[in-house]
Protein backbone atom coordinates (compact mmCIF):
# COMPACT_ATOMS: atom_id res chain seq x y z
CA UNK A 1 0.00 0.00 0.00
CA UNK A 2 2.85 2.32 -0.11
CA UNK A 3 3.08 3.25 -3.54
CA UNK A 4 -0.61 3.76 -3.19
CA UNK A 5 -0.79 6.12 -0.09
CA UNK A 6 2.41 8.54 -2.12
CA UNK A 7 -0.12 8.19 -4.92
CA UNK A 8 -2.96 9.67 -2.62
CA UNK A 9 -0.83 12.17 -1.85
CA UNK A 10 0.21 13.14 -5.57
CA UNK A 11 -3.43 13.55 -6.44
CA UNK A 12 -3.55 15.99 -3.30
CA UNK A 13 -0.98 17.92 -4.38
CA UNK A 14 -2.14 18.44 -8.11
CA UNK A 15 -5.85 19.09 -6.62
CA UNK A 16 -4.54 21.54 -4.07
CA UNK A 17 -3.17 23.74 -7.48
CA UNK A 18 -6.78 24.05 -8.32
CA UNK A 19 -8.81 24.84 -4.85
CA UNK A 20 -6.53 27.21 -3.27
CA UNK A 21 -6.18 29.75 -5.83
CA UNK A 22 -9.43 29.75 -5.93
CA UNK A 23 -10.01 29.79 -2.32
CA UNK A 24 -11.05 33.58 -0.81
CA UNK A 25 -11.48 34.84 -4.11
CA UNK A 26 -14.74 35.46 -6.02
CA UNK A 27 -15.79 32.11 -7.66
CA UNK A 28 -18.55 31.88 -9.42
CA UNK A 29 -21.45 29.84 -7.24
CA UNK A 30 -23.88 27.87 -8.86
CA UNK A 31 -26.36 25.92 -7.51
CA UNK A 32 -26.72 22.14 -8.25
CA UNK A 33 -30.45 21.70 -7.16
CA UNK A 34 -33.04 23.43 -7.68
CA UNK A 35 -34.32 23.91 -4.42
CA UNK A 36 -31.73 23.85 -2.27
CA UNK A 37 -28.15 26.37 -1.92
CA UNK A 38 -25.55 24.12 -3.02
CA UNK A 39 -23.06 25.53 -3.81
CA UNK A 40 -20.18 24.14 -6.12
CA UNK A 41 -17.00 26.26 -6.94
CA UNK A 42 -15.20 26.18 -9.92
CA UNK A 43 -12.34 24.58 -7.68
CA UNK A 44 -15.03 21.83 -6.72
CA UNK A 45 -15.00 20.45 -10.56
CA UNK A 46 -11.31 21.08 -11.63
CA UNK A 47 -9.96 19.65 -8.78
CA UNK A 48 -12.26 16.56 -9.93
CA UNK A 49 -10.90 16.54 -12.91
CA UNK A 50 -7.34 16.69 -12.51
CA UNK A 51 -7.78 14.02 -10.35
CA UNK A 52 -9.72 11.41 -12.40
CA UNK A 53 -7.19 12.12 -15.22
CA UNK A 54 -3.86 11.04 -12.57
CA UNK A 55 -6.31 7.76 -11.68
CA UNK A 56 -7.02 7.20 -15.47
CA UNK A 57 -3.26 7.60 -16.54
CA UNK A 58 -1.29 5.46 -13.37
CA UNK A 59 -4.24 2.91 -12.17
CA UNK A 60 -6.62 2.59 -15.58
CA UNK A 61 -7.71 -0.21 -14.12
CA UNK A 62 -8.84 0.97 -11.20
CA UNK A 63 -13.05 2.37 -10.72
CA UNK A 64 -13.58 6.28 -9.64
CA UNK A 65 -16.60 7.38 -7.94
CA UNK A 66 -16.50 11.37 -7.61
CA UNK A 67 -18.93 13.84 -6.32
CA UNK A 68 -19.07 16.15 -9.31
CA UNK A 69 -18.58 13.38 -12.63
CA UNK A 70 -20.23 10.74 -10.94
CA UNK A 71 -19.49 6.89 -11.08
CA UNK A 72 -17.11 4.78 -13.30
CA UNK A 73 -15.78 1.49 -13.31
CA UNK A 74 -16.97 0.81 -9.64
CA UNK A 75 -17.23 -3.00 -10.30
CA UNK A 76 -13.11 -2.81 -10.15
CA UNK A 77 -11.55 -4.18 -6.88
CA UNK A 78 -10.14 -0.92 -6.70
CA UNK A 79 -11.90 2.11 -6.49
CA UNK A 80 -11.36 5.89 -5.54
CA UNK A 81 -13.69 7.58 -3.78
CA UNK A 82 -13.20 11.41 -3.99
CA UNK A 83 -14.94 14.79 -3.04
CA UNK A 84 -12.42 17.16 -4.05
CA UNK A 85 -13.82 20.25 -1.55
CA UNK A 86 -16.12 18.76 1.39
CA UNK A 87 -17.11 21.41 2.69
CA UNK A 88 -17.84 23.72 -0.17
CA UNK A 89 -20.17 26.64 2.36
CA UNK A 90 -16.68 26.75 4.73
CA UNK A 91 -15.36 27.41 1.10
CA UNK A 92 -17.26 29.94 -0.49
CA UNK A 93 -17.55 31.67 3.24
CA UNK A 94 -13.96 31.98 3.30
CA UNK A 95 -13.37 29.67 6.24
CA UNK A 96 -10.41 26.80 6.18
CA UNK A 97 -12.32 23.78 7.44
CA UNK A 98 -12.77 22.20 4.20
CA UNK A 99 -11.06 19.48 2.93
CA UNK A 100 -10.19 17.70 -0.17
CA UNK A 101 -11.23 13.74 0.25
CA UNK A 102 -9.49 10.89 -1.10
CA UNK A 103 -10.30 7.37 0.21
CA UNK A 104 -8.96 3.94 -1.85
CA UNK A 105 -12.13 1.19 -1.25
CA UNK A 106 -10.61 -1.99 -2.11
CA UNK A 107 -13.38 -5.19 -2.52
CA UNK A 108 -15.66 -2.45 -0.97
CA UNK A 109 -13.26 -1.49 1.90
CA UNK A 110 -11.66 1.70 2.70
CA UNK A 111 -7.98 1.15 3.34
CA UNK A 112 -6.91 4.44 2.23
CA UNK A 113 -7.99 7.99 2.94
CA UNK A 114 -7.09 11.30 3.26
CA UNK A 115 -8.19 14.94 4.34
CA UNK A 116 -6.02 17.62 3.15
CA UNK A 117 -6.89 21.15 4.16
CA UNK A 118 -4.22 23.31 1.74
CA UNK A 119 -4.63 26.68 2.88
CA UNK A 120 -3.44 25.50 6.37
CA UNK A 121 -1.14 22.72 4.99
CA UNK A 122 -2.91 20.15 7.18
CA UNK A 123 -3.48 16.51 6.04
CA UNK A 124 -4.72 13.52 8.17
CA UNK A 125 -4.49 10.34 6.43
CA UNK A 126 -4.01 6.41 6.64
CA UNK A 127 -2.01 4.05 5.09
CA UNK A 128 -3.94 1.30 5.84
CA UNK A 129 -2.62 0.72 8.93
CA UNK A 130 -1.97 3.68 11.16
CA UNK A 131 -3.81 7.01 10.94
CA UNK A 132 -1.14 10.21 10.51
CA UNK A 133 -0.94 14.02 10.48
CA UNK A 134 1.29 15.75 8.33
CA UNK A 135 1.33 19.84 8.57
CA UNK A 136 1.92 22.95 11.01
CA UNK A 137 3.71 21.93 14.19
CA UNK A 138 5.42 18.80 13.55
CA UNK A 139 8.60 18.24 11.37
CA UNK A 140 7.79 14.56 10.43
CA UNK A 141 4.53 12.51 10.09
CA UNK A 142 2.70 12.14 13.84
CA UNK A 143 0.74 9.02 14.51
CA UNK A 144 -2.65 9.99 15.19
CA UNK A 145 -4.71 8.55 18.24
CA UNK A 146 -8.01 9.20 19.32
CA UNK A 147 -8.73 9.63 23.16
CA UNK A 148 -10.67 7.55 25.89
CA UNK A 149 -13.99 9.54 27.41
CA UNK A 150 -15.87 7.64 30.63
CA UNK A 151 -19.45 9.49 29.47
CA UNK A 152 -21.23 11.69 27.26
CA UNK A 153 -21.42 13.85 30.26
CA UNK A 154 -17.56 14.56 29.88
CA UNK A 155 -17.61 14.53 25.63
CA UNK A 156 -17.18 16.97 23.31
CA UNK A 157 -19.25 16.34 19.96
CA UNK A 158 -19.08 18.13 16.66
CA UNK A 159 -21.84 18.36 13.90
CA UNK A 160 -21.83 20.62 10.41
CA UNK A 161 -25.38 22.13 11.62
CA UNK A 162 -28.16 20.81 13.29
CA UNK A 163 -29.75 21.65 10.07
CA UNK A 164 -28.67 18.71 8.36
CA UNK A 165 -30.71 16.42 10.26
CA UNK A 166 -34.09 15.39 8.43
CA UNK A 167 -37.38 16.02 11.00
CA UNK A 168 -37.54 12.51 11.95
CA UNK A 169 -33.70 12.46 12.57
CA UNK A 170 -34.10 15.59 14.96
CA UNK A 171 -35.37 14.32 18.07
CA UNK A 172 -32.59 11.58 17.94
CA UNK A 173 -29.64 13.92 17.30
CA UNK A 174 -30.92 16.05 19.91
CA UNK A 175 -30.72 13.03 22.46
CA UNK A 176 -27.40 12.96 22.11
CA UNK A 177 -26.71 16.27 21.80
CA UNK A 178 -28.83 17.04 25.22
CA UNK A 179 -25.79 14.75 27.40
CA UNK A 180 -22.61 16.23 25.84
CA UNK A 181 -21.07 18.53 27.33
CA UNK A 182 -19.98 20.53 24.50
CA UNK A 183 -21.30 20.73 21.12
CA UNK A 184 -19.64 22.36 18.44
CA UNK A 185 -21.17 23.75 14.42
CA UNK A 186 -19.27 23.87 11.55
CA UNK A 187 -17.13 21.52 11.02
CA UNK A 188 -17.57 18.94 7.86
CA UNK A 189 -14.42 16.43 6.92
CA UNK A 190 -12.68 18.31 9.76
CA UNK A 191 -14.64 16.83 12.80
CA UNK A 192 -13.19 13.50 12.02
CA UNK A 193 -9.80 14.74 11.52
CA UNK A 194 -10.09 16.28 15.41
CA UNK A 195 -11.93 12.99 16.27
CA UNK A 196 -9.11 10.80 14.99
CA UNK A 197 -6.59 13.52 16.74
CA UNK A 198 -8.52 13.14 20.04
CA UNK A 199 -9.36 16.65 20.06
CA UNK A 200 -12.79 15.61 20.19
CA UNK A 201 -15.21 12.36 21.30
CA UNK A 202 -17.82 11.83 18.87
CA UNK A 203 -19.38 13.01 15.56
CA UNK A 204 -22.56 12.82 14.88
CA UNK A 205 -23.97 13.33 11.05
CA UNK A 206 -26.80 12.89 8.73
CA UNK A 207 -27.34 13.51 5.02
CA UNK A 208 -23.80 11.99 3.71
CA UNK A 209 -22.71 10.91 0.46
CA UNK A 210 -20.43 8.14 0.12
CA UNK A 211 -17.66 10.60 -0.98
CA UNK A 212 -18.29 12.81 1.74
CA UNK A 213 -17.86 10.22 4.27
CA UNK A 214 -15.17 7.11 2.56
CA UNK A 215 -12.17 9.08 3.00
CA UNK A 216 -12.72 9.62 6.99
CA UNK A 217 -13.48 5.86 7.52
CA UNK A 218 -9.99 4.84 7.82
CA UNK A 219 -8.27 7.34 9.29
CA UNK A 220 -11.29 7.41 12.09
CA UNK A 221 -10.45 3.42 12.55
CA UNK A 222 -7.01 3.05 12.07
CA UNK A 223 -6.36 5.94 15.00
CA UNK A 224 -8.62 3.95 17.28
CA UNK A 225 -11.85 5.13 16.40
CA UNK A 226 -15.41 3.43 15.82
CA UNK A 227 -17.36 4.54 12.71
CA UNK A 228 -20.75 2.92 11.54
CA UNK A 229 -24.03 3.97 10.46
CA UNK A 230 -26.53 4.84 12.74
CA UNK A 231 -27.56 0.96 13.31
CA UNK A 232 -24.68 0.39 14.25
CA UNK A 233 -23.49 -1.44 10.33
CA UNK A 234 -20.07 -0.80 8.41
CA UNK A 235 -20.70 2.22 6.27
CA UNK A 236 -21.26 0.75 3.13
CA UNK A 237 -19.20 2.96 0.79
CA UNK A 238 -20.83 1.75 -2.54
CA UNK A 239 -24.22 2.74 -1.54
CA UNK A 240 -25.66 5.46 -4.08
CA UNK A 241 -27.91 7.14 -1.08
CA UNK A 242 -27.13 9.12 1.63
CA UNK A 243 -25.94 7.50 5.34
CA UNK A 244 -25.91 8.10 8.95
CA UNK A 245 -22.95 8.60 10.56
CA UNK A 246 -21.38 8.10 13.86
CA UNK A 247 -17.81 8.84 14.82
CA UNK A 248 -16.73 7.95 18.43
CA UNK A 249 -12.82 8.17 20.31
CA UNK A 250 -13.98 5.27 22.33
CA UNK A 251 -16.28 2.42 23.15
CA UNK A 252 -18.06 3.89 26.14
CA UNK A 253 -18.85 7.45 24.06
CA UNK A 254 -19.74 4.71 21.00
CA UNK A 255 -22.24 2.57 22.92
CA UNK A 256 -24.30 5.71 24.60
CA UNK A 257 -24.80 7.71 21.83
CA UNK A 258 -26.02 5.07 19.63
CA UNK A 259 -28.15 3.67 22.14
CA UNK A 260 -29.21 7.49 22.70
CA UNK A 261 -30.38 7.88 18.79
CA UNK A 262 -31.89 4.23 18.76
CA UNK A 263 -34.33 4.85 22.02
CA UNK B 1 -0.80 55.48 14.87
CA UNK B 2 1.67 53.86 13.15
CA UNK B 3 4.12 53.20 16.51
CA UNK B 4 1.01 51.68 18.20
CA UNK B 5 -0.19 49.43 15.21
CA UNK B 6 3.25 47.78 15.46
CA UNK B 7 3.13 47.43 19.22
CA UNK B 8 -0.29 45.80 18.71
CA UNK B 9 1.39 43.38 16.17
CA UNK B 10 3.94 43.02 18.83
CA UNK B 11 1.73 42.22 21.31
CA UNK B 12 0.43 39.11 19.25
CA UNK B 13 3.92 38.00 18.32
CA UNK B 14 3.71 37.59 22.63
CA UNK B 15 0.94 36.54 23.26
CA UNK B 16 1.69 33.31 19.86
CA UNK B 17 4.02 32.08 21.91
CA UNK B 18 1.74 31.45 24.98
CA UNK B 19 -0.87 30.19 23.20
CA UNK B 20 0.14 28.24 20.26
CA UNK B 21 2.32 25.55 21.83
CA UNK B 22 -0.87 25.09 23.77
CA UNK B 23 -2.95 24.31 20.38
CA UNK B 24 -3.60 20.64 20.32
CA UNK B 25 -2.38 19.10 23.21
CA UNK B 26 -3.36 18.02 26.23
CA UNK B 27 -4.86 21.46 28.51
CA UNK B 28 -6.22 21.59 31.43
CA UNK B 29 -9.75 22.76 31.27
CA UNK B 30 -11.63 24.08 34.18
CA UNK B 31 -15.12 25.75 34.77
CA UNK B 32 -14.98 29.73 35.07
CA UNK B 33 -18.37 29.30 36.24
CA UNK B 34 -20.31 26.81 38.12
CA UNK B 35 -23.46 26.16 36.11
CA UNK B 36 -22.21 26.72 32.53
CA UNK B 37 -19.32 25.07 30.70
CA UNK B 38 -16.68 27.87 30.19
CA UNK B 39 -13.57 26.14 29.08
CA UNK B 40 -10.67 28.49 30.17
CA UNK B 41 -6.88 27.08 29.17
CA UNK B 42 -4.02 27.74 30.50
CA UNK B 43 -2.76 29.97 27.11
CA UNK B 44 -5.56 31.76 27.92
CA UNK B 45 -4.36 33.28 31.00
CA UNK B 46 -0.68 33.58 30.50
CA UNK B 47 -1.42 35.13 26.84
CA UNK B 48 -2.79 37.78 28.70
CA UNK B 49 -0.16 38.30 31.96
CA UNK B 50 2.15 38.70 28.82
CA UNK B 51 0.11 41.20 26.94
CA UNK B 52 -0.50 43.14 30.26
CA UNK B 53 3.09 43.14 31.21
CA UNK B 54 3.94 44.40 28.16
CA UNK B 55 1.77 47.33 27.84
CA UNK B 56 2.41 47.91 31.85
CA UNK B 57 5.94 48.19 30.59
CA UNK B 58 5.85 50.48 27.69
CA UNK B 59 2.68 52.51 28.10
CA UNK B 60 1.90 52.49 31.74
CA UNK B 61 -0.48 55.01 31.65
CA UNK B 62 -2.61 53.26 29.51
CA UNK B 63 -5.72 51.27 30.90
CA UNK B 64 -6.39 47.56 30.30
CA UNK B 65 -9.35 45.31 30.32
CA UNK B 66 -9.15 41.57 29.50
CA UNK B 67 -10.74 38.36 29.83
CA UNK B 68 -8.81 36.66 32.36
CA UNK B 69 -7.87 39.39 35.05
CA UNK B 70 -10.49 42.12 34.71
CA UNK B 71 -9.70 46.43 34.06
CA UNK B 72 -7.27 48.73 35.22
CA UNK B 73 -7.07 52.17 35.14
CA UNK B 74 -9.92 52.30 32.56
CA UNK B 75 -10.37 56.02 33.15
CA UNK B 76 -6.86 56.67 30.94
CA UNK B 77 -7.53 58.63 27.85
CA UNK B 78 -5.97 55.31 25.81
CA UNK B 79 -7.39 51.56 27.31
CA UNK B 80 -6.75 48.15 25.39
CA UNK B 81 -9.22 45.41 25.49
CA UNK B 82 -7.98 42.37 24.94
CA UNK B 83 -9.25 38.68 24.70
CA UNK B 84 -5.88 36.30 24.10
CA UNK B 85 -7.97 33.47 23.21
CA UNK B 86 -11.19 34.20 21.38
CA UNK B 87 -13.21 30.99 20.79
CA UNK B 88 -12.04 28.91 23.39
CA UNK B 89 -14.26 26.08 22.69
CA UNK B 90 -12.66 26.09 19.06
CA UNK B 91 -8.93 26.15 20.66
CA UNK B 92 -10.11 23.04 22.75
CA UNK B 93 -11.27 20.87 20.01
CA UNK B 94 -8.55 21.83 17.93
CA UNK B 95 -10.35 24.31 15.32
CA UNK B 96 -8.03 26.75 13.93
CA UNK B 97 -10.91 29.59 13.88
CA UNK B 98 -9.90 30.94 17.63
CA UNK B 99 -8.08 34.11 17.69
CA UNK B 100 -6.12 36.87 19.79
CA UNK B 101 -7.88 39.53 20.15
CA UNK B 102 -6.71 43.33 20.81
CA UNK B 103 -8.03 47.01 20.50
CA UNK B 104 -6.96 50.55 21.38
CA UNK B 105 -10.18 52.29 22.53
CA UNK B 106 -9.35 55.97 22.65
CA UNK B 107 -11.34 58.03 24.54
CA UNK B 108 -13.66 55.14 24.57
CA UNK B 109 -13.93 54.53 20.74
CA UNK B 110 -12.22 51.70 18.91
CA UNK B 111 -9.59 53.12 17.19
CA UNK B 112 -6.86 50.39 16.31
CA UNK B 113 -7.72 46.62 16.28
CA UNK B 114 -6.63 43.17 15.74
CA UNK B 115 -7.45 39.66 15.52
CA UNK B 116 -4.72 37.00 15.15
CA UNK B 117 -5.00 33.62 14.53
CA UNK B 118 -1.31 31.88 15.09
CA UNK B 119 -1.76 28.12 13.75
CA UNK B 120 -2.65 29.87 10.17
CA UNK B 121 -0.86 32.46 10.41
CA UNK B 122 -3.09 35.08 9.82
CA UNK B 123 -3.74 38.63 10.69
CA UNK B 124 -7.02 40.74 10.41
CA UNK B 125 -6.38 44.65 11.24
CA UNK B 126 -7.14 48.04 11.42
CA UNK B 127 -4.20 50.65 11.73
CA UNK B 128 -6.92 53.69 12.39
CA UNK B 129 -7.10 54.11 8.74
CA UNK B 130 -7.85 50.95 6.60
CA UNK B 131 -8.13 47.27 7.45
CA UNK B 132 -5.15 44.69 6.44
CA UNK B 133 -4.96 40.95 5.87
CA UNK B 134 -1.65 39.86 6.82
CA UNK B 135 -0.75 35.79 6.16
CA UNK B 136 -0.50 32.86 3.74
CA UNK B 137 -1.23 34.13 0.27
CA UNK B 138 -0.14 37.40 0.57
CA UNK B 139 3.64 38.93 -0.19
CA UNK B 140 2.32 42.23 1.64
CA UNK B 141 -0.43 43.49 3.45
CA UNK B 142 -3.22 43.58 1.66
CA UNK B 143 -6.49 45.86 1.87
CA UNK B 144 -9.56 44.56 3.43
CA UNK B 145 -13.22 45.88 1.77
CA UNK B 146 -17.01 44.14 2.30
CA UNK B 147 -18.19 43.70 -0.43
CA UNK B 148 -21.75 44.60 -1.42
CA UNK B 149 -25.35 42.53 -1.36
CA UNK B 150 -28.39 43.47 -2.68
CA UNK B 151 -30.65 41.63 -0.47
CA UNK B 152 -30.97 39.07 2.65
CA UNK B 153 -32.15 36.71 0.34
CA UNK B 154 -28.53 36.55 -1.29
CA UNK B 155 -26.76 37.27 1.46
CA UNK B 156 -24.75 34.65 3.81
CA UNK B 157 -24.33 34.89 7.12
CA UNK B 158 -22.41 33.80 10.46
CA UNK B 159 -23.02 33.13 13.61
CA UNK B 160 -21.18 31.58 16.33
CA UNK B 161 -24.13 29.10 17.34
CA UNK B 162 -27.46 29.02 17.48
CA UNK B 163 -27.12 28.81 21.33
CA UNK B 164 -25.84 31.56 21.98
CA UNK B 165 -29.18 33.82 22.23
CA UNK B 166 -31.54 34.27 25.44
CA UNK B 167 -34.98 33.20 24.79
CA UNK B 168 -36.22 36.39 24.04
CA UNK B 169 -34.01 36.41 21.33
CA UNK B 170 -34.54 33.92 19.52
CA UNK B 171 -37.35 34.89 17.71
CA UNK B 172 -35.42 38.14 16.66
CA UNK B 173 -32.41 36.62 15.30
CA UNK B 174 -34.81 33.46 13.67
CA UNK B 175 -36.29 36.10 11.18
CA UNK B 176 -32.77 36.92 9.93
CA UNK B 177 -31.92 33.62 9.41
CA UNK B 178 -35.11 32.30 7.86
CA UNK B 179 -34.24 34.94 4.96
CA UNK B 180 -30.23 34.61 4.05
CA UNK B 181 -29.42 32.38 1.84
CA UNK B 182 -26.77 30.42 3.56
CA UNK B 183 -25.87 30.40 7.48
CA UNK B 184 -22.95 29.05 9.16
CA UNK B 185 -22.26 28.57 12.44
CA UNK B 186 -18.46 28.42 14.49
CA UNK B 187 -16.94 30.98 13.32
CA UNK B 188 -16.30 33.17 16.49
CA UNK B 189 -14.09 36.12 15.92
CA UNK B 190 -13.67 34.80 12.48
CA UNK B 191 -16.95 35.56 11.11
CA UNK B 192 -15.97 39.06 11.11
CA UNK B 193 -12.72 38.66 9.74
CA UNK B 194 -14.26 37.00 6.84
CA UNK B 195 -17.07 40.28 6.72
CA UNK B 196 -14.14 42.24 6.27
CA UNK B 197 -12.79 39.99 4.00
CA UNK B 198 -15.91 40.30 1.59
CA UNK B 199 -16.31 36.75 1.65
CA UNK B 200 -19.86 36.99 3.48
CA UNK B 201 -22.33 40.12 4.39
CA UNK B 202 -23.71 39.27 8.11
CA UNK B 203 -23.26 38.92 11.13
CA UNK B 204 -25.41 38.75 14.40
CA UNK B 205 -24.40 37.36 17.34
CA UNK B 206 -25.67 38.01 21.34
CA UNK B 207 -24.14 37.66 24.43
CA UNK B 208 -20.94 38.94 23.90
CA UNK B 209 -18.62 41.21 26.07
CA UNK B 210 -16.64 44.30 25.34
CA UNK B 211 -13.38 41.53 25.15
CA UNK B 212 -15.12 39.73 22.56
CA UNK B 213 -16.13 42.41 19.91
CA UNK B 214 -13.84 45.67 20.93
CA UNK B 215 -10.47 44.55 18.01
CA UNK B 216 -13.42 43.55 15.46
CA UNK B 217 -15.43 46.90 15.65
CA UNK B 218 -12.49 48.78 13.85
CA UNK B 219 -11.82 45.86 11.53
CA UNK B 220 -15.24 46.21 9.93
CA UNK B 221 -15.83 49.66 9.96
CA UNK B 222 -12.18 50.44 8.10
CA UNK B 223 -13.15 47.65 5.88
CA UNK B 224 -16.77 49.79 5.00
CA UNK B 225 -18.53 47.59 7.19
CA UNK B 226 -21.15 48.63 9.73
CA UNK B 227 -21.62 47.15 12.97
CA UNK B 228 -23.57 48.31 15.97
CA UNK B 229 -26.00 46.91 19.24
CA UNK B 230 -29.32 45.46 17.85
CA UNK B 231 -31.00 48.98 18.60
CA UNK B 232 -28.52 50.69 15.63
CA UNK B 233 -26.31 52.72 18.43
CA UNK B 234 -22.76 52.44 18.57
CA UNK B 235 -20.97 49.49 20.04
CA UNK B 236 -20.43 50.76 23.93
CA UNK B 237 -16.90 49.37 24.57
CA UNK B 238 -16.95 50.39 27.75
CA UNK B 239 -20.20 49.20 29.23
CA UNK B 240 -19.06 46.04 32.24
CA UNK B 241 -22.65 43.69 30.62
CA UNK B 242 -23.05 41.83 27.30
CA UNK B 243 -23.62 42.94 23.78
CA UNK B 244 -25.86 42.59 20.96
CA UNK B 245 -23.93 42.83 17.69
CA UNK B 246 -24.88 43.09 14.54
CA UNK B 247 -22.39 43.75 11.64
CA UNK B 248 -23.23 43.78 7.98
CA UNK B 249 -20.93 44.54 4.71
CA UNK B 250 -23.28 47.17 3.37
CA UNK B 251 -25.91 49.30 4.10
CA UNK B 252 -28.93 47.26 1.87
CA UNK B 253 -28.19 44.05 4.45
CA UNK B 254 -27.81 46.11 7.20
CA UNK B 255 -31.18 47.59 7.01
CA UNK B 256 -32.90 45.15 6.17
CA UNK B 257 -31.83 42.69 8.90
CA UNK B 258 -32.19 45.37 11.66
CA UNK B 259 -35.21 45.69 11.01
CA UNK B 260 -35.77 42.31 11.08
CA UNK B 261 -34.49 42.27 14.37
CA UNK B 262 -36.48 44.79 15.49
CA UNK B 263 -40.45 43.66 13.97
Amino acid sequence: MNKLTAFMHTLCDAAQNETLPRFRVNTVVVNKLDQEFDPVTEGDRKAEEVIRSLINKNYPEHGIIGEEFGAENVEASHVWIIDPIDGTRAFITGIPVWGTLICLAVDGKAELGIMHQPFTGERYYSDGTNSYYLGPGVVARKRLETRGCPSLAEAMMMTTSPNIFAPEEIAAYGRVEAQVRLVRYGCDCYAYSMLAAGQIDLVIESGLNSYDIAALVPIVKDAGGIITDWQGNPVNLLHPGTHQIIAAGCEAIYNEALNLLNE
